[in-house]
């Protein structure tokens, strides 16, 4: 299936949580995080940035995952489409509105239900319009502290998801994390739109509600986040788990902090795995990936494995990351 | 080249000048003219209205001719995207924003250098973007009094346009549209973006840069509106022009208060005529456009030559046509 057309679609948004210092590290301050969306989405589309000067960079300069997706997409050249569902910067390209908002504070009220309704059905009507063009779909995400708020949407719908979200930090603030998403939990609504109203986010709205009105089958590229998505969808049809497979990193499934196959079996859906390996990069920046930084996101796992089934090899990959990131370098100089 | 797998893009914005009463009648009232886009694009993906609760018409009731290209998009399914180049009244559907802005009086100054540059800028992406998985686009428009400043910006370039753009209505305002017009070419500026940039509207520039961004070929589904989209795809690069062609309808051609065929021969540009017929309709608001009323909009000439092109009758096209108006109707009732 997955070597038909398709398109990649990146749903971008935030999330008031990044905004907690040592919650995230997408991103090179807490406030530089609300910029991440959107100047991954210009990367991807663009090949440069214009919502910041540089890409994404975690605060120890590691760049964005974005980098990744946009070498394995270059082998291929599927359409790209940027879908933002609630995202407090607007990226300075051309994007699909779904008329959502950003996520505020999950211990709070994340979205107003207004909100979640809107998304979810313009995503749904997206995803049905694309089926008139497309078998395929290969979504990703973008939203700094997404997996806290995917924890909080798991648990919230009663898996077993505390402290098994991954992290694009080597050390997973797992203790800050547990203690957001537990007092998010509290006074918990019955009603599964209130629910995800209260502690999810405008992204996990976003690729599920695309993925429930697309009507082929979908990629859905990224990690725990991507659980939780499908969790969601589950929870809105059933039978359309089936068409759904998870494509995401080795780092992913290799990270000891969260439990990524236990999840996906928890939800019921299946996974596939690129075995990216980047300690044959030339920089450091990249090579970073090898000792769990970052390890997902922008779609960088699904895209991966769209790039491997059509022949491209890891090296020729890592070549095109080596080549995308010197030239970032360079223009940054 | 018609017959490849297409993308029906709709470009919608207003411009302040459909609120001079008497200039347009796509819409029940001026002030209504300016929900006319959103509603239009509504129709176009929903099958129904969310702006207003009818599908927009004229004064005397005769309906959008988005339910022509409804009818005839529905034989072929192709991918529908909606793009918002500038409209008061957002569509509550998914919509590709391109940053762009409302156009305000052109006897004034319709749209910032600002928004003007990122129109055109993210337009031309979209149209680049939507190479990767097209080879063909039929872009039609939502825009009322869009002929008057379709008019202002021919003549603005050069051409020979003052009475020569057609009307929705059968006895065409020319001498309303003259006045505001030459009123508005006054102290026109010299440069090309700065003379878009008072006299024409978000559209034209929508329609116009996705045109300039795209690689293959372009079918320009509407009238004269249309060939002002050429005359500024021909400004931007001259050689883009060989590969757009108008299709539009009999009424717009034997329309004698304009000159389509004379306009386009000045621009240079070839143009497709869908040879309707609606006198077979069981209504009499699709009979009264073969009495001159509404004539084109929303791409009704260029999608009713898609499906003719792959075998679909005027007879089948005015039944699917009755169809839906007919659904309207009753549901309406």
């Amino acid at each position: 299936d997955f070597k038909n057309d398709f398109a990649y679609i990146l749903v971008i948004g935030t999330t008031d949580i990044s905004l907690i210092p040592g919650i995230t590290i997408a991103g090179a301050t807490p406030e530089l995080t609300h910029f991440t969306p959107a100047a991954d989405a210009e990367y991807i589309i663009l090949g440069k940035c214009k919502s910041i000067n540089t890409i994404p960079v975690s605060p120890s300069g590691i760049p964005t995952p974005a980098l990744v997706t946009r070498a394995a997409l270059s082998f291929i050249n599927p359409l790209k489409l940027v879908v933002n569902a609630g995202s407090r910067v607007l990226p300075k390209i051309p994007f699909i509105d779904l008329q959502g908002e950003p996520g505020r504070d999950i211990r709070k009220y994340a979205l107003s239900l207004e909100k979640v309704n809107s998304i979810i059905e313009n995503g749904m009507k997206l995803g049905e319009e694309l089926s008139n063009a497309f078998k395929v779909l290969v979504i990703g995400e973008s939203i700094p502290a997404g997996t806290t708020t995917a924890m909080a949407t798991l648990a919230a719908l009663g898996y077993d998801a505390i402290d098994k979200v991954s992290s694009a930090s080597p050390d997973n603030p797992k203790e800050l994390k547990r203690r957001v998403v537990l007092e998010a939990l509290k006074s918990l609504p019955t009603d599964l739109n209130q629910k995800l109203a209260k502690v999810s986010d405008p992204v996990l709205l976003g690729v599920a509600s695309i993925s429930l009105g697309f009507k082929g089958k979908v990629l859905l590229a990224g990690g725990t986040q991507m659980v939780a998505a499908a969790a969601i969808i589950k929870e809105l049809n059933k039978n359309k788990i089936h068409d759904i497979v998870i494509g995401t990193t080795k780092w992913i499934i290799e990270d000891k902090s969260a439990d990524m196959l236990g999840l996906s079996k928890q939800v019921g859906v299946r996974v596939l795995v690129s075995m990216l390996n980047f300690s044959i990069s030339k920089f450091d920046g990249i090579k970073a990936y090898e000792m769990g930084y970052v390890k997902e996101g922008v779609g960088a796992g699904g895209s991966a494995i769209m790039a491997f089934i059509r022949g491209i090899t890891n090296e020729q990959l890592v070549e095109k990351i080596d080549e995308l990131y010197q030239k970032l370098l360079s223009s940054n100089a």
